[in-house]
């Protein structure tokens, strides 16, 4: 595979999403190609698997939304992240793999070990290459600080004390996989954010 | 845990349904009670992913489809089979963890051990207690004999070959579940193999 895999973590409403799409417009005004897509999602089965998890009334337990993204995972690593990296693509990815460990293996409780098990034969041979972690303590984030109303999917609704465990979560994998861990302290300015994400990503060579 | 768990396994058409009826009806006749329920299905969850495995039209690859059937098990297994189980119920199911490991673990090829390692935490401790096998290959199903259709959804589709592979996959695990399988070779009075069956339950003390 001479592709890359590249994923953006981090907690809700610290600007992951604005994040993606100003690196998607670097790539393309600078022509260079990238596959977008994102987790749970990405495919016909992920998709109606996502509006299970985050938008119908069902009761889930923390095993069971931890099969259901894993489920997801593998049918979107099966039919889009493993064909494009084949194809010596680049593949970003908003959210993956650390997801499921932050918020099942870690804020759910179930442990990242028997998080990371469960998601042996989803993601295969498709670790992430580098994962650009927005860090920042959800109960600062940009969004709360602006006063805007969430969205209000199933993970948007926990409380303040689970998505501090998220970022607790997305602290420790931050120390357990130092050399894919590209940290960012994001900032008030968001095209400030933004070049220090090029900055890190050119710095690998993983774009130009 | 007091209660046991006793699965129903076999290849397509070789009159499980009809002796699960059967035995029901034994047991209420003499005054036993018993949880029956059946996979994959037995919760809102699980029913939901039953509808997208065996009549959505997706396009599924044998690890997606072993990961849904372990994510309908495990939500199955934590709000139906577990506890009932920690009541001291009796708790028949319609399938189970042998037919993941007879279907996608050998008829599609991912291997025994693979689907089991997928199958760990969705059956946690719940291992069956006895798995009632209806030993007889599919070609000479008594369904097939009598000339009925099958009813068409993703796995009665498939063709005579990914059938006696299941067929194959179940006598692996007759052998290497001894102490477990109750084989029983189903005869074409349907009520001298509901004896046989309702025998070896008794033989085991599991039912009266």
């Amino acid at each position: 595979m001479n592709g890359k895999l590249i994923t953006f973590e981090g907690c809700e409403g610290v600007g992951k999403s604005t994040q993606l799409r100003l690196l998607k417009e670097y790539l393309e005004r600078t022509g260079q190609s990238a596959v977008f897509t994102r987790e749970p999602g990405g495919t016909p089965i992920a998709e109606e698997i996502r509006s299970m998890l985050l938008y119908k009334n069902f009761e889930i337990s923390p095993v069971v939304e931890a099969y259901l993204f894993a489920t997801a995972r593998a049918d979107h690593v099966n039919r889009v992240i493993l064909p494009a990296l084949e194809q010596g693509k680049l593949v970003v990815c908003d959210r993956y793999l650390d997801s499921s460990l932050a918020y099942q293996g870690v804020a759910r409780g179930l442990g990242i070990d028997t998080v990371l098990a469960y998601n042996r034969y989803a993601v295969q041979t498709c670790m992430p290459d580098y994962t650009v972690f927005l860090k920042m303590d959800p109960l600062h984030s940009w969004r709360k600080q602006k006063g805007k109303t969430v969205e209000g999917d199933r993970m948007e609704q926990e409380d303040a004390a689970f998505h501090s465990a998220v970022y607790r979560g997305f602290l420790e994998l931050e120390q357990r996989y130092p050399e894919r861990y590209l940290t960012i302290v994001p900032q008030e300015d968001k095209l400030a954010t933004h070049a220090a994400i090029v900055g890190a990503l050119v710095a690998k060579r993983v774009i130009g």
